[in-house]
Formats: structure tokens, C-alpha cells, sequence
């Protein structure tokens, strides 16, 4: 699916723009371009990147791989080729935490392109609509916003995150069942995999906002700035996160020793009552004939009394090696 | 709350200066203004930062935003923005440890702000009407004492610190239970939270005792240098705190596995001591037609001889292996 | 083995070019020779590398050399120095999991020399025969082409490494033996080994497409470039296996006090009901003269009952405290 | 207190110059003055380093604070102003391991100033009287020959730790009481406070031997490096001796699982060992009416004989694994 | 002893030059002079580094020093001074690994010194007199292939630590002893203390190679180089070393909780069948005069029947959680 919005400098902005007119709007210099492609196959792909941009091979090639990219900022010159992660941002913590936005900004145009339907990018489009300050600075600005939306994505995102370490740190402590280990490790495998994705994104707008491209005007830079430092604190919170749960996983394993413990305390107490107990039960079962003890009046009630000791004994033991 | 105080180059300052002599009071060239804003609402930052200063909307928009925000230094040309984190300093060791305060830097004025009161601006202003030598140096001096009372403020909370991690070890030691792991682990993840805010914080310092920026006068700059220093030392003491808590979690792990060691002593010694007495018991609670020990005149004697020299005999095993 | 392949500006390309035309071949500056040595013995590195090339000594002994070498690129003036490390990729992770391949990068020609056979040079070869997109663009193309080769056999393996750790991570779980943990360990070893190789083979394609060699044309340079990328995310993934196999480790030694707890209640739960048990069938066996529960008349049945309580009384103590 | 010491051109050196003296000690620019304040109180302070040398404010706020000072380097133009460490080596490695001297650095003159007493400056006195050469080379050689003194200081006090986790490394062995653990735990920790002490300075000396400074001669850089490369060592050895805490503390978490083992195989011994003894005694014990082998002759031998069996059938099981 | 070579632009080269020629042999510029200096005394070092040479005092001063020195390289302007470390080599992973060697770099002579004999050079001495490549290319060959000597030796003794990881690696399952786990940690330590050998001698050779000194010619830099990789790789393969000890070292201690486990498992089976037995006999030990089944005919057979289920039963439950 090609979409095409163009913006003339003077007038109104024409959504939908059809793909034939394409041509005449980028020979405008004044006015500027958004070509969105979504879900776009080969033959599309070639009528707009190759054929229409004249894009480097290795750049569309990047468009079409569908394995996962890092992010990166490859110059060539008349254009930038920007490979972008965009959060999925479901709650399950499982497989691939983003998905890829290739971004080609130009003097005056902005083509996007993505293998799948990312939200950001249609959020933007709306907001687009009805917000005309995105567009009216020139396509670095445009493309400031399309990433800000994009980046912005990942804090809502970060939230559920710090939702499930919350639940996972009271889990461990009232509940730590191996389901427990298995989120715990779950979270912490997902945290790292956002951290390797973000680090290098954060590099790509570090560059946005600190080299000279002529597409990117000084006063732009700023903006990217702005961006910049969002990725640091993501970056930020997604250290906090991956040590929480470093820390959750030391309280489970702590929790498993302690539970052990907790069982070898019951075993040990009820072992060293009753093994007395039955010793003292066993010797006046013993068949001796000439055993005095057996024949006394009070033999039996005394044999009681001996086991109540032991057992008054033993617990006082306990409770002053507070056992229990 | 906007607070604005004039200091003219000849002349008693102005604490309290309404807002409509702002105006003038900026003109002067040789005066200096602190324009102090705490909880101000949308149309108080649009008067002054906006209307006023005419600051970037970023910079502005940084001001309103309630979420964390790493230190940072924008250099906008004619001012300086930063972003400085100031200690809450309470007790608890939880959630977020600081508070953030905006600082704009001109030739002749400062504009602090705030979302909520913070105790080192308002000590800072208390201070400013008794020692004039704090603003008679220019802007520069002006927020470097400013920012040395920020800054000063991290040293009595991490004595907090110290004290917390020095009742921690004492307690890994006497009372090793699931409460001290938590405030161990609580503790260790709060400082690793303020390390996270100290390192940027100390390199904006560092670029502002570093960098050559007009507002700033060489001379000022080792004053800078030397809030630097403080935050590389507050930074070294977060670094030791954190090893404390490292070593209190290894005891408090090795507190639970002597504990079971402890246990499992006690179930052992009592069970090889009684086992065997019961087995001797039982022999003779056996009921062969033919068992000669059984109708001996010391044959019961006997038994209690056995009984006591397998008592002596294990404990005398025990004490050699040293178990207790 | 020495396999000579000659393509002419212009003209048909001569595969198995005979040694005794290598030497016209590259007088030829338009044209463009691929020498490559397989399996060479001393006598075919000494006629080819040092009396035809005249490379320099200790390159040359680099490539007789059998033990492994960490990839680099010298830099001789005439002509680049490669050594490279392509995978072998057998699916039993031990030992080395690469082999070397040394490249030398001229104005017109491209000398390739391994100890051994390298599948990705063979492929490549047959490749050459099909395309003839790969050698119209002189050396540092085919170059390129021949690393592309090389870097892309990483990712079939790589997923080998994938499959291995998923099927570990099951294993962990279902299954921790012994034999699991040595195939996580061995997993763990030979990713950190594949790092080590990886790091640094990284580091010799980004010269490429960095520095600036007379032999690499700027154009070229963008080729490389996606190569770099390639390793780039082979490293990431790399570091993704290892906190995987961390993980499985963390897991699997989990598993194993998870079973030590689990054997430990079968003891305490069997112990705690049969020696109270035992104690009381004990007392009734005693031989005292005057027992007067003995003679009633439903004193055995009481016995029973009292086993009875004795019993569900555990049992439910048991299940509250969710042992079972 | 104040001891000036005054070394002049040509002539005798000057120890215990009055302090009246010290304005025109100065004013030779050929001499060499040395100013040691210990234990100065602010009157001291003031006379000195502010009227008599006009020194920095924060140079001398930093020599009045007793709290721990990180180790610096300020260039002020005039005179070069270090903060330095000196180790008290004492054997407790408790609290902080070394007192802080301030040195300033001028053309033709040295001020050392401490709160306390420090060993090391005390030695570099007397040393002074006896060797000429210290102070014939001007200020800069002179306070290489301070700081090599310090320096120095560290090595026997290494020394120490070497001593100190060689016997624990075998106490760990022999003696794997929480005693010990506190020691390894407070060497560590003792040591990683040495290495941040350490850091700094090496990184003061390494400004001293590489950048150009007007009071230190191009010749005696070459001494700096000197003390540089000590400092290097130092840190080394620091390294060296953490990574030995470290095994040491492994050991000992090892130790203690081991004795946990071997108090569990004497419990599992003498627990399978006597369990069916006790259970053979106990068939016996059972009062059935028809019990054939109870009025056998040899039925009593006969089950002496099984005790033997079952007591030397689990001997053989323990040894074959080795359990004893 | 001093032992002079004096290697003449033409003619033949005399080893063992008396000392009186060494003046008039350093006069030739053209010529080539090493001076190996083994165990000399304070008086030898006097006459030739001192007397003859005039190197600076902290050089010679470092010849004389005994303890261990980082691997440095300092340019005195004439001549580059190296400290260089030479591995021992003998089996036992004990103390200090390597010797330290001293050498001294000039235009036309070589110095070498060392406290005690180097194998190293002592090999080179003799490959010396017969490989006349070495001494033809100047000084800075010379040096060369006396360093590339020295690092060539770590090579056999990495092979040793390789040898005693996988015999250390094997022994962890087959015979996880104490024993074990000390050569573990003293292989890990042997390792990391190697490791901070080679980290500055790799920076000692790789400056060589890549600064720009009078006395290195620009065509033997390739040859410092190829030192350079050498000591690169055998820090990876110490590297290597250092995660198979980590690696051990878990096998180990998981090693200990399995024999834990294997032990707590005999108990816990035993335990669990014989406590239910003597619990059934117990029962009919008892006294009761109405007992119905102590007077059944096949009372006896009974419980022998019931004896023989519940161990059937246990071993079942067993078998079912794979316990055996």
C-alpha cells in the first residue's frame, strides 16, 4: 500500500495524493512529500524506491529483508536511510519486541516503509490531519515528529514493564513458584533484548542531532535533541528494570533456601521429640525378667511424666534457639 | 509562585520585585535578576519564560513536564538551560530519591523552576538576604552558589545511607530474616537509583567548569570545579554504599545457609544418638523363647551400661569433628 | 591447489586460467584475476605468494601458519592483508568453529589461501561461474562479494546455536540431568568463542568501509559497510545466545534445590506421621505391671483412632502449609 | 604548627626558619623555601596561605576540611595545588586507610599542609637533612621527592594485605568460621576503598608527568613518570589481591557446603544403618500367638546373625560410593 | 657477567668481545653491539650502564630493582628503554610467572639486562651465531627478534594451562574433590595475574609498532606488528583460559549439590520404607489383651504380606518420581 501526502508550500495539504502525480510534487522544491509504504510487496517497492527515488540498492534491500535489523543511519549523500524499531508493545514479554521502520529523508520529501502496520505511524497520519505545525518547517521537522511519535511509543510500553517487575517483586516474596522464575527470567531476557535495540537507536538520533547533514537544518537539531534525550532515559529505565529483576531473582532463590529450611525445621523438631520419646517407650518394652521399674505402683504414670519433660525440654530448646 | 529578586549594580537588592517591573529591571545591563518560579501553572510559565524570556519552547516544555528527567545542559546561545536534580532527603530509600529544578543562565539573570517547593532553593534564598558577597559576582557566581547548595544537600542524605547500610550488617549478622534481605535489597537498588543521577549531573558540571560559555567567566569556572569535585566524591561514596550492600546480601545468603547448617546439626546428633539406643532397646523387647541375656540377674543394668557408653561414645565423636 | 581465474575488460572469462599465464594475466591492468590456494603445500605458497606477488614475508607466513588467528587487515601499500575466519558449522559446538582464510586485496587481483577447503569459497566459486554482476566492478568488489559469502554462512549457524538454546531451555525444565548441564556450559563456551572471533573480524570490515585504502573504491565503500552491519547483528544475536545460556544455568541450578526440597518433604512428611506413629504403638508395648488402658475393653481400637487423628492431623497441618 | 625550612643558593639550608623571616626567604627567587603546616589551626591557616602566599579560597577552604577529599590536580596559574592521600598502615584495615595531605607547588617554593600528623612527611624531614640532593634540584624535584615518599609508604602497607589474605586463604581451608568471612569480607572492602583512593592519584601524577606546567621542569617529568608507573603497580597489586578476596570468599562459601554435606552422610549413615535393625527388632517384639521362629532354638542367633548381614551389607554400599 | 657481541658492517661477527673493546665498538656507527647483562652486580651495572652509556639513573635504577615491574616503555630521546616480561614457564601455576628483562634500544647497540637467566635470550644467543638474517637489518631487528623470542615462549606455556583445564574440566565430574576446586582457583588466579602481564606488554609492543621513534625504522615496524597480533592472541587465549575456570568452577560447586542431593535421596528412600515398617510392628508389639489379630491363625503371614506391599508401594512411588 503506497500512500502519498503532499504539502505545497502555499495551500491546502492533498492526503491521498495519486501515485501518478507523485513525480510533479517532488519536482517542487518549495513543497514537501510523504510517501508511506505499508505492507508494500516487490513490485511497489520497485516502482517507488527504484524506480521513482533511485534509492541504493543496499538501502531498498534493507526495506525488504524482513529478519531483524539494527538500527543505523547510513548517509548517501542526497539522502539519509535511517533503519528505525518501533515498539509492538503487547504485554506478553515474548520474541521480537519491535518491529522495523526504514525512513529516507530528503531535501524535500520523506519516504517511510515497513514490512507490517506499525501504530505510531498511523497515529502520525492522524494527528498529521489536523495539526499543520508538523508540516510546515520542512521534512527534517516532519521527520522529527514521525520519530518523536515513534519514541514515544516506548513509554507507555516501559510502564507495562515496571507493572510486571512491581508484580513480580511481591510475587517472589508471597508466591515463588518456578511460574515466578520462568516471568522473572522471561523479563529480564525481554529487557535486555529492548536495551540492544535501543542503544544503538539512541546513536542513530545522537548523530541526527550532532552531525552535519545538509538536509537537517541547525535549528532542527534541537528537536532531535529533545529525542535524544528520551532514548537516554528509556535506556535509563530499562537499566532500572534489568535490575530489579537481577534483584527479584535473588530474593526467589533466597525464597527456595529459606523454604528448605522452614521444611528441615519441621523435620528436625518432630525428629528430636519423638526419638527420645520412643527410646524411653522402647526400654520398659524390653522383656528383662528382672526390670524393678515394671513392677512399681506408679512405674507407668512416671514413664509419663519423663515423656512430658522430654517434650517441655525439647520445645524450650527450641524456642531459645528460636526455631519457631 | 513567581518570586523575583533585583539586584542593581549600586543599591540595596529588591526581594519581592512585583512582575511589571521585570521588564526594566532586565534592561539594566550591570543588575542582576533571579526569577524564582515553584508550582506555577501554565499561564504563569507562559508570562515569564514565554512572553518574557522568550525561551524554546523545548526548553519550556522540559519545565512543565512532571516525569523524570536526566541532568542535562542545552546550550541555547544567549542562555544556558540545565536540568539539576535536587535530594528529597527523607528516610524511606524508595520510589524516586529527587526532585528536579530548571535552571536558565544569562548574562544578567537566573530563572529557576520547579513543579514543587525545594528545601535547597528555599534555604538558598534565606541565605541570599544575609550574605551579599553571593550575588555581587555576576550571574555565573550567583548559580554556582545556587547549585553548591543543591549539590551540598546529597551529603547529609547519604550519611543517611551510611547509617542504613551500617544497622544492615549488624543485622545480617544478629537477626538474619526476610525483612533485612528486603531493606538490603531496597537500599541497594535506592543507590543505585541516585548513581544514576548523579553520573549525568556530574558531567553537566563538568562541561560548565570545562566548556567555554559566554555567560560563564574564566574565573568562575573553579568554583564550578570545585561542586565537581564534590559530585566525584558523592559519586565514589554511592560506589562503596553500593559494595556494602553487596557484602551484607553475600552474608545475609551465607546467615541462611549456617542457619540450616545449624539445624541439620542438631536432627543429625540427635538422631545417631537415639537410632541406636532405640535398635538396643528393641533387641531386648523381643520376644524369643530362647534369649539367655534376658533372664540374667544384671541383665537390665547391662543395657543401661550400653546405653550410656553409646551416649559418651557418639558425643565424644561429635566433639572431635567439632560440632558443637 | 592453485585455481586461477582470469576475467578480461572485455572478452569471455577464462576459469582454470593455466599458472603459466597468471603472469600476462596481471600485466593486464583492466583486467581482473582471482588466484585461489587450497590445501597449498610449501612449494605452491613459495611460487605463488612469493616469487609471482613477492608479498611480504610475514604475510606469507601467516598463511602457512595452522594455528588459529585472530582476523586482522595490514595494510602493505600495493596491497591489503586479510585474515579471516569463516565458519565451519557443524552442529556439535566444540573445538574451534572456524576456519582461517587469508585475502590479498591488489589493484587487479584478488589471492585467496586456506589451509583447508572453505564451503563459502566453493559456493562462491560456483557463484562466479552464474553471475557475472560479481567481477564487472573490479577488485574490491569481488572482494566484497566473496566476505559477503563468507559472513552470511554465520546466520544459518547461528540458528543452529538458536535451536540448541531453545531446546535447552525446554531441557532445564523438564529434564536438568547432568548431561544438560554440559551442553549449556559447551553452548555458553563456544559463544563466547564465536565472540571472540566475530569482535575483531568486525573490526577489520569496518576499516574497510572507514579508511581509505587506493584499492577500495568510495563507491565500494557502502558494500562493506553492509557487511559491517551483518556482523554487527551477529554480535548482538551472539550476546542474546549468551544470556540465554546464563539464564538456562541460572534455571537448571534452580532445578536442582527445587528436587533437593521436593525429596526433603517426602522425608519430613513420612517422617513427622510415622514417628509420632511409632512412638505411640511404643508406650502400648511397654511392659508395666499396672497399664490400665491395656486391659480395657476397647482400649486397641482406641489406639486406632488416636493413629487415625494423629495422622489427619498432620495431613491437614500439611496442606496448610501447601507442602503438597 | 609551622616549620619552615629555608634552602638558599649557595650556603647552609635554613631548618626552622622563624616565620618573620619566611617574606624575605621568599623574595629570593634563586632559594628554595618549603612551608610544612601539621595540625594548623585557622589562625595558622590564615596567616599563611592567605595574607603571606594569597592562595585560591577554595584551595585553602579544601586544606581546613576533614572530611575525606578525593585526590586532585588544581592548575591556578602561579602555583599548582594538589590534594594528595597518604596511607596510615596500620594492620585493621577498618575506616579510612589514609590521611590527606594538600600540597601547593610554586615556582621557588613548597607548602605541604594536614590536619594530622603524617608519617610519611615526618621521615621526608629528617631524610632532608642528610641528603643534599633533595632540594639542590628546585621546588619541582622537591615535591617529587615528597610524593615519592608517600608513594612509597604504600608498598609495605600492601604488604600487609598480602599477609593478611594469604592467612585467610588458609583459614578458609582450615577454619571456615563467620569470623573469618568477616575478615575476607572487610579486606575486600578495606581494598576496594584503597583502589578509589589510588585511581585518582595515579591519574594526579599522570597529569604531573605528562601535561606542561610552568613550576615543572621538562627533566623532572621524566621523575613523575617515576612515581606514576609505583602507583601503577600499586593499583596492580590492589587488583591482584581483590580477585584473591574473591576466591578466598568462594572457598568459604564452598567450605560451608561441604560440611553440610558431611554432617548429612553421618545422619544418612546411621540413619539407614539402624532403621532396619531397629525394624528387624521390631518383627520380633510383635506378640502374635503363632510365631514359629520365636521357639526355634537358634532364633535368637539366627537374627544377631541379620543384624551382622544388614550392618556389613550397607558398609560395602557406602564405601562402593565412596561416601566414606 | 657481561657478554658483548659486536656485529661489524662487514666481516665477521665477534661474539664474546672483551670489555676493553667495547668503547672503540660502539664508535662504529655502521656496526652493531649487544650487551647482554645476566646477574650482574651493583659494580658491573656501574662500569656499563653508568659509565659507558650514561643511561638516566630511574632506567638503571629499574635494571637493579628485584621486585616485579609493569611492562613499560619509556624514550629517553637517544635510546627507548623497555621493561619487558619473560614467561618462567614450569608446571606448577604458583607465584610470579614471569622474569623481568630490560632492555635498552639505541641507534647502533642493544642492551639487555636481567637479575636472573632468561631462557629466552639464552636461545636467541645461539640462533644468533647461526642465523645471520637476525643481525644484518640493524638494532631495531635485533630487538625485534629478541622480543618476538620472548613472546614466542608464552606459547608452550599457554599450551601447559590448556593441558591443566581440560584434565581440571574432567576432573570436576569424575572426582570433584577439595583438591580439585584449589587447582581450579589457582589456575583462575595464575591466569588473571597473566593476564595483567600481557595487557601493558601488548601496549609496550604496539606503541613500537605504531609511533614514530628515530631509532625504529618505518619498514621494521610491520615486524612489531606481528609481535603486536602475537601477544593479542595469546591474551584472547588467556581469556579463553579464564571462562573455561569460571566454568569449572560451577561445574564444581554444582558437582557438590548433586552429591548432596544423591545422599539426602538414599536417606529420604530408606527413611520412608523402614519408618512405615516399624511402625505395622510396633503395632503388634503392643500389649493390649484384646488384640483379634495377634490370636488369627495367619496373623503372622499377614503382616509379612502387608510388610511386602508397603515396600513394593515406596519402591513404586520411587521408580514414578525417578528417584533411583
Amino acid at each position: 500500500m503506497i500512500r502519498i501526502v503532499y504539502f505545497p508550500k502555499i495551500g491546502v495539504p492533498q492526503f491521498n495524493l495519486p501515485f501518478t502525480s507523485l513525480r510533479s510534487a517532488l519536482a517542487d522544491p518549495e513543497g514537501l512529500v510523504w510517501v508511506d509504504m505499508v505492507e508494500s510487496d516487490a513490485d511497489e517497492i520497485n516502482r517507488v524506491l527504484v524506480n521513482q527515488f533511485h534509492f541504493h540498492p543496499l538501502a531498498v534491500e534493507d526495506c525488504q529483508s524482513d529478519g531483524y535489523q539494527t538500527p543505523k543511519l547510513d548517509d548517501y549523500g542526497d539522502y539519509l536511510f535511517l533503519i528505525i524499531q518501533s515498539v509492538i508493545g503487547e504485554g506478553s514479554f515474548e520474541d521480537e519486541p519491535t518491529r522495523e521502520l526504514n525512513i529516507f529523508l530528503g531535501k524535500n520529501y520523506l519516504v517511510s516503509s515497513s514490512l507490517k502496520k506499525i501504530t505510531a505511524v498511523e497515529i502520525f497520519r492522524k494527528r498529521l490531519e489536523k495539526d499543520e505545525r508538523l508540516y510546515q518547517n520542512g521534512s527534517d521537522f516532519l521527520c522529527h515528529a514521525l520519530l518523536d511519535r515513534v519514541v514515544d511509543d516506548f513509554i507507555p510500553h516501559l510502564d507495562q514493564l515496571e507493572e510486571e517487575i512491581d508484580y513480580l517483586e511481591e510475587a517472589v516474596l508471597s508466591n515463588p513458584d518456578p511460574k515466578t522464575l520462568e516471568r522473572i527470567l522471561r523479563l529480564k531476557r525481554y529487557t535486555m533484548t529492548l536495551r540492544r535495540v535501543i542503544a544503538p537507536q539512541r546513536e542513530v538520533i545522537n548523530r541526527l542531532c550532532r552531525d552535519d547533514f545538509p538536509m537537517i537544518d541547525p535549528y532542527s537539531r534541537m528537536y532531535f535533541r529533545d529525542i535524544y534525550d528520551h532514548l537516554v532515559r528509556i535506556y535509563d529505565l530499562l537499566d532500572g528494570i534489568r535490575d530489579m529483576t537481577t534483584s527479584a531473582l535473588e530474593v526467589y532463590l533466597n525464597a527456595t533456601s529459606l523454604r528448605l529450611n522452614e521444611v528441615m525445621k519441621a523435620l528436625t523438631i518432630v525428629s528430636t521429640i519423638f526419638l527420645p520419646l520412643s527410646f524411653v517407650a522402647g526400654v520398659y518394652g524390653m522383656n528383662f525378667h528382672y526390670m524393678p521399674e515394671l513392677e512399681w505402683r506408679w512405674g507407668y504414670p512416671m514413664v509419663w511424666l519423663i515423656f512430658i519433660l522430654i517434650v517441655a525440654g525439647m520445645l524450650t530448646f527450641f524456642r531459645k534457639r528460636r526455631w519457631f
